[in-house]
């Protein structure tokens, strides 16, 4: 591709309303250009990238046995509602009518429409298992749409459903999905995560996230340093600690005037945060139902988890106590609570992390004052509820039980679900199994966000001048720039030359022969992230050499015309698929 | 592909709602299913046909110089309303609501999206030409969808634009599409003609279709034998015929008691029907636009033309004349009327080829009577208007000069257009001139019917049997079919083997390997249209020898591997684009 040939407008200015660094840099290389809230364009050059991922995606789940088919993206509304989902989905669900007052949704997703294929499709067991996936354009009308294409309203996903006669089936198809997704991700040239997960709106039983990990993340991820073990922050188990270690110091009260918080106290006493205990009041039910006060002890360094909490006994539905619930049942103002000397019995809940600790800081319950040297089995009760209450942190031990955990933050780019016999059963979609009986087949379905995946891959991979693409994703492998192409037809020839022989060995390449100033080409090609910079200079010819630079080295390098070649076909041969 | 890895499910049942070949085959094929009114899943088979079509078009959009992006499919009414289109484009037009109440239209075509990218992206002459094209999913609500894909709502489109900032320019990559789409059907293996015609909705100045044809076709095309120039057949002038011959009758009154018709005079009389005048009343208005009568005269065998009738000075709004306007004028009731002896002056248009007529039969303004023998100049005036008011017919002389008129039944499945500043123009899309003016481009569009294609090429080539797919858009080129897989390895091993060795040499192939009787397979593959077959049996394998079988041929033939392989490899190199 000659860039004079092609659409290339870069832009100067950052743009106003672009709060996260893949919009802007999109915005800035022109690579979309919105139409309306949540609503863009793809340029030649975002496509370009767009398509790569598409490719890649689609090499990958026809080498894992998927068959591509295509679903129409405006949906009857009578199949949403054999599935309840017509109202349930909520406002995401873009509805139509038509002319002749039919309703219709633009499909946010296909769980229905592929169900209704499979009951009219699928007639015997001899059927399954299969897998059926798209790459299709959805929409969800987001009520805040943002961030680009990150959480467009109108993007492009591949979605993949599976049919099988057995739990175990499906199980081995997740499976496979689980690694192709590996494969695609590698293949991207993306750092990224497998994440157990909740499963959310769709439904059904085990679920699995894949995270492109960036610092701009949304969620936050613990992974484990040995193994593939990876989960939400939210879900990770915090594994017990080893043995309480012996009390040495006897319990005092500390004066604490102005420190509410376990930081200030910790300060104040010249102590580690890890020394402290917080202690949160909350109201729940008894086993009666009644109302019932719990006081839940994390360490003062760590985050108590909701979801963790409200999986407890009693506390399904807790809310946090108000100032007069925790003065009638410890005697206190906020700030100063504590396990020990209540004004009344209390129910209480340890983290395991706060059961194994000895000599630790609370409140006296006492305004005013905390209490230091404080033991179990001493100054209060052996505690009776412990649990996991608290959000992991890095360096905790790895719920497998292999290595230790870090702390990311990702974006989520796919989802594989294993959703049951939901949709097929309230579809009324079965087959005859091998004894000639119907039988509800399960489901899976598997997604990734193809148009996602560009921004989230800018989000990892940029730097002050603009995008550094993967091998894999960029618009163009090479970019041949020549200088002064107008004044000096032998480095115009010589551009020529290369961009042939490059472009004859399979390299990727664009001639950059706009004739801009060298300054203003250079950024182009730094925004619009090209992985190998080739610039063809009279003073290069005269060396019998060529400029390289690839996009993230400090610096270029002279290289002889055969090594341009050979250089740049050894990156291109580290992005072809594992045979 | 194996086929026992595929999703085919073909059906024996004929469709009951389907209308025409295409639809019936396509659904009969497992091809497409419906999802609602005119709202179609393309299945896995399906998908396969049409993305080669996607990928023709796309490789030869790219090789003409077209540059390829991604519009969205919601498209905001503002857009619309600027064009004045919001309104004015009509029911087809699928109207949304967001949420938030915002109104968008599921885009129809993009003529609105791409003139907003380029008024933002275009500033200078230095960017022009340009042609950008995507190809993306559209909808229009037909009031009646039908003919399953031909006329779907939701359908694949082809959608290209151009600016430039000559009309010389426009001209020009007009020529360019128009030849870029002659080898896109070229490659596709259809015959098929590009037809002048008339802009309709979109508007604008110059445009041509393309046809597919077929004897289904909803459109009669006229083209020559000779030369490319083709025609709607409402639009291709018929040229003067010859002199006209010397009378060699006297006019005699013919008694005619119920023969209303050219038709039934003719056979009455026992003479051709091009020797009889049909009269046609008309009301048009004079000079001073007050109402008159006229009488149009065309040959008993041709059709009378309204387009080229509304052409004519006073004629633009004409209708057919009530009987009570025929008795005043010509003193007759109709079945009878003729331009002799008419009880009042009238005004007479007399077609090309009734001008140059001698001897002739026309009504003779009396209940049950005609006139045989008329002669202009004697027995009546020589005709004051004489025009071209009939639709050619077969054998006609080309009105190019060269050859002579074939009529034919065709499908539009391209269409492009001259539009001219229209869409610029109401949206204020400008570029800067050499001179740092602001000038307002010339555009075109150019659209292909991706999916329509697919149902067109269908009626086309068809037979009792199925589909018989051209080699460029076949599902597989070649089907490598095994006879009682399971119970004979050797066969299996064979067949297994012959088709890696078609695949390696680059022949799309798949195998039958689902375990069929002989017979219910041929007929799946015969009804999905799969060029080549090769049967690998017991027998054969005996003798040496596989079934060769071309979809279209009446016989089979034993051949070597070798030659299988050769004749395999000829077909394909005939579907690659011409270098």
């Amino acid at each position: 591709m000659r860039l004079s040939q092609f659409h290339l407008r870069t832009s100067k200015e950052t743009p106003a309303d672009a709060e996260i660094v893949s919009h802007r840099l999109m915005l800035k290389a022109g690579m979309i250009r919105k139409l309306a809230a949540g609503i863009y364009t793809w340029s030649p050059l975002g496509l370009r990238v767009l398509r790569k991922v598409e490719r890649i995606v689609r090499e990958e789940m026809n080498a894992a046995g998927a068959i591509e088919l295509l679903m129409p993206s405006v949906q009857p509304r009578e199949l949403w509602e054999e599935t309840g989902r017509w109202e349930r989905f909520g406002g995401q669900l873009l509805k139509i009518k038509d002319r002749k007052d039919a309703e219709y949704a633009y499909g946010p997703t296909h769980e229905e429409v592929i169900t209704d294929f499979a009951r009219a499709e699928l007639a015997s067991y001899k059927q399954l298992p299969v897998t059926y996936y798209q790459i299709q354009t959805k929409f969800r009308d987001e009520i805040r749409p943002r961030f680009g294409v990150m959480r467009a309203r109108e993007f492009l996903m591949k979605d993949a459903y599976s049919f099988h006669l057995t739990d175990e089936d499906l199980a081995r198809e997740y499976r496979n999905m689980y690694d192709t997704y590996g494969r695609i991700f590698t293949r991207l040239g993306l750092k990224f995560r497998a994440v157990f997960a909740d499963t959310g709106a769709i439904g059904g039983s085990a679920s699995h996230e894949f995270h492109v990990l960036a610092d701009s993340g949304e969620d936050a991820i613990a992974f484990s340093s040995h193994t593939e073990y990876a989960a939400n922050v939210e879900l990770a188990e915090a594994l017990a600690p080893g043995e309480r270690p012996a009390a040495t110091e006897s319990m005092r009260r500390v004066e604490t005037p102005t420190q509410k918080t376990c930081e200030d106290v910790a300060a104040l006493l010249g102590i580690d945060l890890s020394r402290t205990v917080k202690s949160i009041a909350l109201m729940g039910v008894d086993a009666e139902n009644n109302p019932q006060f719990v006081l839940a002890l994390v360490r003062g360094d760590h985050v108590a988890n909701e979801i963790k909490l409200a999986k407890l006994p009693g506390l399904a539905e807790y809310r946090l106590a108000n100032e007069a619930e925790i003065a009638e049942h410890l005697g206190s103002e906020p700030g100063f609570l504590g396990p020990v000397n209540s004004a009344r019995p209390i129910q209480i809940v340890a983290d395991r992390a706060v059961a194994s600790m000895a000599d630790f800081v609370v409140g006296a319950n006492e305004a005013g004052y905390h209490l230091a040297g404080v033991n179990w089995g001493r100054d209060l009760p052996e505690p009776v509820l412990v649990a996991d209450i608290r959000n992991v942190v890095e360096g905790d031990a790895s719920p497998d039980g292999h290595g230790t955990l870090s702390i990311a933050r990702g974006i989520e780019v796919g989802h594989v679900f294993q959703l049951g016999r939901k949709y097929a059963q309230a579809m009324g979609c079965t087959v005859l199994d091998e004894t000639g009986k119907a039988a509800t087949p399960a489901m899976g379905c598997y997604g990734i966000g193809v148009s996602r995946i560009v921004a989230a891959a800018i989000e990892q991979n940029h730097d002050a001048s603009g995008i550094l693409w993967p091998e894999s994703m960029a618009p163009w492998q090479a970019m041949v720039c020549v200088i002064n192409p107008k004044n000096d037809a032998a480095v115009a020839e010589a551009a020529q030359a290369l961009y042939a022989e490059l472009s004859a060995a399979g390299i990727e390449t664009a001639l950059d022969d706009r004739g801009l100033r060298p300054g203003a080409m250079f950024a182009d090609i730094e925004l619009i992230g090209i992985p190998h910079r080739i610039v063809v200079s009279e003073r290069g010819l005269a060396a019998g050499t060529y400029e390289y630079r690839h996009r993230a080295a400090a610096e270029s390098e002279n290289l002889s015309r055969a090594d341009v070649v050979a250089r740049l076909g050894a990156a291109k041969s580290a992005i072809l698929p594992a045979a």
